[in-house]
């Protein structure tokens, strides 16, 4: 990344804060988005990362998201909610849902609970980790409207599905065990990193509009546009069921056709649940720390250091970036100066 | 398999029932045992079918399933409970999981279950099915214990994990949507088939001890084992990620360490959500039926005939061998034949 702008994360959040007050984001909204984007660029999460601010100051110059938004939570039983998030930043809606499901959780032992206009929540992983430092196990899902269908079901030729990701969080006695990872063989944000980039996508991405294989990310946004493969390989038919699960889960239970070209942002379901009803809290975080050490120990193979657990290499990231600063690429850079020339905002 | 036995469904579960009972089984164990069986072959899912009976026959000859064994519910919060099993047949005890799961999803909107003390479980997909028959979305997983880990961690080269399925059901105006699979690329048990018959794995299911790519069997079982490659492909880590997640709530929910070698049988998580706590139920199944259509409305890859959804596979053989009968592979009928003869059962 020779031509990234490197940045101290303390002020690019203080940055990404001004840009969204000057916006007409409250402070508040500000508060959390700018938080969420940077927390996502420390843990290497680029693609769900401060490249995303230009994007969500585009969306509200536009008016695709609206600043000040209510959202309003509706409980439907002891362990299930709809929250509106009211269009407002999706980050700021998902938090609240993820946080209503916490408190159902602990109030019922299992929380349920559904987003309804909600925008692009970022990294899914975020909200799972929130209820994971509190003690809780939590499983989430994201799909995303019909003109997102960039993933093809097994067997077909047109896509019908999201990159629809899963991600999970388990509490341990040190960093949680954090999974987050799309249920196609790439997200579509890492395309647009490479794209940024201009480089060369790994084969077995995406093919392009013709069907063909393509390490082109140019070619795969067309238009017209091709398909992400769904995740599984020989098992393909493995990865379109999870997507699948995640489309019904983010759409049926919130209501929504999933083929509703009215239908905006993000279909979040969070399952969260007390592990505190079933072992006492500390004895938990053990067991989960015993399972992390357990797969741990499998001696790697050749040409690997050791072996992981999800979250292990984020939490590494995010130690050496809060040391060195957040790298942000040159196109969102120059479209974050952009903004900034904009709204009258100094750059740091 | 023109080797096979063919029997009418129907007095397969009779002559399956009686035997069971024969063996020691009380009448609702066999009914539970004998509809599970069944019902797994007419779904075409032979591997967890009526090719199991001889094997829960042995297991109750030896001792290790327990017949007439008490079940205990505990529930632990209006939303979870745990439900041990006591060591009886595993499909009897996966039953009155789902069935809590069930019972606390209709009174909380949510229910997690987890079982403790439960024999093999064989189809997963079963309970969640039967959740969905009655209008319910359900969850869930199982994981089996130490000496059954002959799966990966990515990047790792000794087996941590099992094969870890995940199943899935929805409602809908028809069939359920209903998934059932492994986190692995493939069972072990396949792999011995491609051994006994002298032949070559594909590429991508296998390492050797030393962490290497094979398709020999003989080097995947050793001595030293090597082990199975998790889901995923070039996303392999997604499929670790998966089968972690289902040995996660098998193992530490239920408070048991994972890698305990006295931890026998099955560790299910149900998790079972009322989808009338979000849309009135006649909606709901609209909406999932909406979802299932727009999967199939997409074109067909070259060489596939029509793009399906989990589960249509399965109910297209159900009503073929619903009509032709259920066919009972020859090693399978014989190991039936000579426990009828040890129990005084009449074949049919």
């Amino acid at each position: 990344m020779s031509d990234a702008t490197v940045v101290a994360a303390p002020v690019l959040e203080s940055f990404s804060q001004k840009l969204l007050i000057a916006a007409g984001a409250t402070d508040r909204e500000a508060e959390v988005v700018a938080d969420h984007l940077v927390e996502s660029s420390l843990l290497g999460h680029d693609s769900h990362g401060i490249l995303r601010l230009p994007e969500y100051l585009g969306f509200v110059a536009e008016g695709s998201i609206t600043t000040g938004a209510e959202i309003t939570v509706d409980q439907r039983s002891p362990s299930s909610a709809v929250v509106d998030c009211g269009l407002g930043f999706g980050p700021v809606g998902a938090v609240r849902a993820i946080e209503t499901a916490i408190s159902l959780a602990t109030q019922s032992g299992t929380g349920c609970v559904v987003t309804r206009r909600c925008n692009h929540v970022a990294r899914l992983g975020a909200y799972v980790q929130l209820a994971a430092e509190r003690g809780l196990v939590a499983l989430a899902t994201c799909n995303s409207p019909i003109h997102g269908h960039f993933v093809l079901p097994a067997g077909g030729r047109q896509g019908r599905l999201a990159t629809n990701p899963i991600a999970y969080a388990f509490p341990t006695d040190g960093d949680p065990i954090l999974a987050d990872f799309s249920t196609s063989v790439t997200p579509e944000g890492k395309i647009r990193v490479y794209r940024n980039r201009g480089e060369s996508l790994p084969e077995g991405w995406v093919q392009d509009a013709q069907g063909q294989p393509t390490t082109d990310p140019d070619r795969f946004y067309g238009p017209p546009r091709g398909g992400i493969l769904p995740l599984g390989g020989v098992a393909a038919h493995k990865g379109y069921a999870l997507g699948l699960l995640v489309e019904l889960l983010g759409s049926t239970l919130a209501g929504l056709r999933c083929d509703d070209p009215e239908t905006g942002g993000n279909g979040v379901c969070f399952l969260v649940i007390d592990p505190g009803r079933f072992v006492d809290p500390e004895s938990y975080r053990q067991l989960v720390a015993g399972t992390r050490d357990y797969m741990k120990s499998a001696e790697p193979a050749e040409g690997v250091d050791e072996v992981l657990v999800p979250g292990d290499l984020e939490f590494r990231i995010r130690r050496q970036r809060q040391a060195e600063g957040v790298p942000v690429d040159a196109v969102a850079w120059e479209q974050i100066v952009g903004h900034a020339e904009r709204l009258g905002v100094e750059l740091p």
